[in-house]
């Protein structure tokens, strides 16, 4: 029985790295930077060394490692990329290619839907075999759990859970393409876009300025019993939370977990999410538990290193 | 190996019963009443005694039986369902009861749920791992196919497509009990209810009359070119387009298959809905076939027997 595996989270500037226990220890975390120079060429041999040089300085043996797990930014579908734009890469067979260097066996996933998987394994859905996880940053990602496995869906984009069209009323594009989609009302710029809104209506009864908004700032205000910061959340969390009961009606999950930079608002995200969602759940599920995310930026290596233990 | 199986699919007045080859030949179906008297108590023992009378009559031993699977009405978890309104059921465990009667294996699933894995058994999704099946009759019902099985859920409630919310301006209950379900505006009743309003509004465009409303007098009326037939298909079909791609977005699917009685229209139906999907799904999803579904009221008897075979 192999002791250890690898968990890789690549990010556009640095790629994170752990090894684990395969109970799901983690016993050492470290970075190396992203060389995305020369089309991304030196990214997946970089990943290789330093997890060939970890071995070496562990004394640990190709026997003793079950595998490398690896998240990556883009659509990943049967260990393979059609392309990461992040990563200048193009078609980019992540499991061969790394399993060759490195001798392990290898499995990809998108870098969202594998922190998914993390939070899962050892994060604020431990133990359950139906999840949906839901990031708010700069954009609005996540990923899908089905009977203790992620939905990789037909094209790799299973759990693309921002890209719902939510709002007609919107016409400039989101990063997909579309228009209205939950990423440009629910993430921490949708949210200064709802605040810019807001004040563009002219409300005085704030303490925001349109000089200084952010996600952290409204929700804030928000806390303090700010008026414009009240409604600017209620918007916020009726999208995102009747989205997440539609989401419901399709997989019927056992847990909704929250993460992402937003989430540091804390409980009284959770909450006002959670009214909306009740508001609009179907029965059976009107009581699921909404939680926040509980491994922040190590989600992404958790998962990875869960991806190979199958 | 097990040559036969049975696939059985429950409803409030007829059980429909299919004795089929373990490759998914139907060899013959046929019908009893659904006795819901004293509580429900004998429509289970109805179903085994037709099954073993089959078996008897064909010469069919249990060896050759790889089990009978069933079709029921309302939530299912674990071959056991809490309650089942529509045959005033209480708690029934399907599988321990139809087991212990029949000496053979039993599986039980959702009437709709497992509608759809006829569907991509034998049907529209057949060969894929992945679908969305939507059925279109008195409500909205469907399933959702994930790595080739049906995505049951945490409540037994995967799959309740037809309450996802869309319409804010509804204030009458679903059946579900909230308001602003796709049933109620995407279900027959729903297309009615759509129409009802549009000749409410003093429209003078249209053929159609407030005394003879139907989905199919809308859709027939609408294939010829009836303005207020077309405004009302088009609200539909956003409606329900919206959504479908709201899902996809989740799971991702090769295929999305429409059934139900509202599906008759035919191609028509496939191409409004399907513009309304690609105007809003994500890009990796625009192309993903819609298909109309291919074995009508046999769905339920090909899933059902399906379920036995894993």
């Amino acid at each position: 029985m192999a002791k250890y595996c690898f968990g890789i989270d690549i990010g556009g500037t640095t790629v994170k790295c752990g090894l684990f226990g395969t109970d799901g220890t983690l016993m050492e975390k470290w970075e190396i930077p992203t060389r995305t120079e020369d089309g991304g060429s030196k990214v997946l041999p970089d990943i290789a060394a330093t997890i060939l040089a970890k071995m070496e300085e562990k004394g640990i043996s190709k026997e003793d490692v079950a595998g490398a797990g690896v998240g990556a930014p883009g659509p990943v579908r049967e260990n393979k990329m059609p392309y990461a734009v992040n990563l200048h890469w193009g078609e980019t067979d992540i499991g061969q290619i790394l399993g060759k260097l490195t001798g392990l066996p290898i499995r990809a996933g998108n870098d969202a839907n594998v922190a998914a998987l993390g939070e899962m394994w050892k994060g604020g859905a431990e133990g359950r075999r139906g999840a949906i996880v839901v990031t708010l940053g700069t954009g609005v990602g996540g990923g899908i759990i089905v009977d203790g496995k992620l939905v990789e869906g037909a094209h790799g984009a299973g759990g693309e859970i921002g890209h719902a069209h939510v709002a007609d009323d919107i016409h400039d594009p989101c990063g997909c393409g579309n228009c209205g989609c939950l990423e440009q009302v629910a993430s921490a710029t949708g949210i200064v876009r709802l605040a810019r809104e807001e004040l563009a209506s002219g409300c005085s009864d704030t303490k925001l300025s349109a000089d200084d908004l952010s996600s952290k700032n409204v929700f804030d205000a928000y806390k303090e019993g700010d008026a414009a910061a009240d409604r600017i959340v209620n918007r916020f969390a009726k999208y995102l939370g009747t989205t997440l009961a539609t989401y419901a009606c399709v997989v019927d999950p056992e847990v909704i977990v929250i993460g992402g930079g937003v989430s540091k608002a804390g409980q009284v995200l959770v909450d006002i999410v959670g009214k909306y969602f009740r508001d609009n759940a179907f029965p059976a599920d009107k009581e699921t538990p909404i939680v926040l995310a509980e491994l922040g930026n190590d989600a992404g290596i958790y998962g990875a290193a869960r991806l190979v233990l199958g």
